[in-house]
């Protein structure tokens, strides 16, 4: 199996840093290839822009999914989005590692998705969820928050954090085709001591052996919709 | 009253710009300040980073919030974040411009929130939600996608937009206080006529007209939560 992992954290002495490498020891150890993608070292730049085409199909207006699609198909694109695209597609596990800012990913991350998740092999038409482009392959998220847990679940006061989380896990990993695995968080981590922070890594190693018991997030499935994307009538009886 | 709108676009004649420069004209011809951040034209640098504080107040190690606080009240913030902040603070009604991009916000957006978005005067121990910095000011969203309404709305394969921008309209906007107001989205614009997109333009006039009628998200009230966030017995039947 290949892994890639995506990091992003700018202090790279950070727990979230720590789960990331522990990630990357437990595959390497088990003799797995492990692609690390450690976005801050990278410098990634994460703005979507005219310039990631040297060569454009319409000079004069800007449509990025139609420009990512021909530079894919002429072999034109940015030199470091294409790495990361063949990262992706070599990878059978992706494994996101972020803190949690403002209820989503760091922008360096989020800056990944937009330049790297490519109109043409990721998605198009009615390849999305079960159908997306990258279906076969699995996703996962390592998280460490401020939060208590209690704060991101059901009836705490921000809600589920898979609610808060419902653009990422749903609408990029799963709309791409890969099967997503429920979150490893780590959380209060800025006051947790030593013990709590050792306790997390083992936790995570745990976490990563069971990778195959893990139930998937439910995905819609496009068989239950027309050609325009409106649901058939008793296909969705009892969800 | 001053309005700030933010707008993130990389296409200068993208509908979405159009959208931006109606809401602009129409605040201006009223007689109303506004303020404009067009993330794109600044060249705005989204990457929350070490560099963002000149003067540290742990060099060695980063903790982002913390060292946002610190140069918040030592003058010290980089003077790209200390401008938009300020521009924050004056205007009473903020408003997102955007295509919707991964069910979220374009990176440049994001890094937006991440850098500008400070612990301190915004937010900050109990001072979130109902109580969040911001409080009193208005928000809202004005966002172009490519899907049909009935994608994102109940019981279609997204699920409601709302839903799909929690983290974003509750986790961010609301969270610092915001009282936020339904987006006004135009849908399917790749696909649509030059009539279709007047009809938008127009609506756009009677949403902004209309900014005191809307209801706003509901939002959790910090008096339902002890001193641990945990839900109070009683104080949320009903919810």
């Amino acid at each position: 199996m290949t892994v890639l992992i995506v990091h992003a954290h700018p202090e790279p002495r950070s727990f979230c840093a720590a789960l990331k490498e522990r990630a990357l020891g437990f595959f390497t150890e088990r003799g797995q290839e492990v692609l690390l993608s450690d976005l801050y070292a990278m410098r990634f730049d994460p703005v979507a822009k005219g310039e990631d085409f040297p060569t454009r199909r319409d000079p004069d207006y800007l449509v990025y999914a139609l420009e990512q699609r021909h530079a894919f198909e002429t072999g034109a694109l940015a030199s470091d989005i294409r790495t990361e695209i063949d990262k992706v597609l070599k990878a059978e596990l992706l494994i996101l590692s972020f803190p949690l800012w403002w209820f989503s990913v760091p922008a360096i991350l989020k800056g990944w998705f937009d330049r790297v998740f490519l109109s043409g092999p990721f998605y198009g038409g009615r390849r999305f969820y079960d159908r997306g482009g990258l279906k076969g392959k699995r996703a996962t998220c390592l998280i460490t928050t401020g939060s208590r847990a209690h704060m991101l679940d059901e009836g705490g006061i921000h809600g589920p954090l898979t609610l808060m989380l419902r653009h990422l896990l749903q609408g990029t990993l799963a709309y791409v085709g890969f099967t997503v695995l429920p979150p490893f968080v780590a959380w209060h981590v800025p006051y947790i001591d030593e013990a709590a922070r050792r306790e997390y890594l083992e936790a995570l190693d745990r976490y990563l052996e069971n990778l195959d018991q893990l139930s998937p997030l439910p995905v819609p499935s496009l068989a239950d919709f027309d050609a325009l994307m409106r649901p058939l009538a008793g296909r969705r009886a009892g969800t």
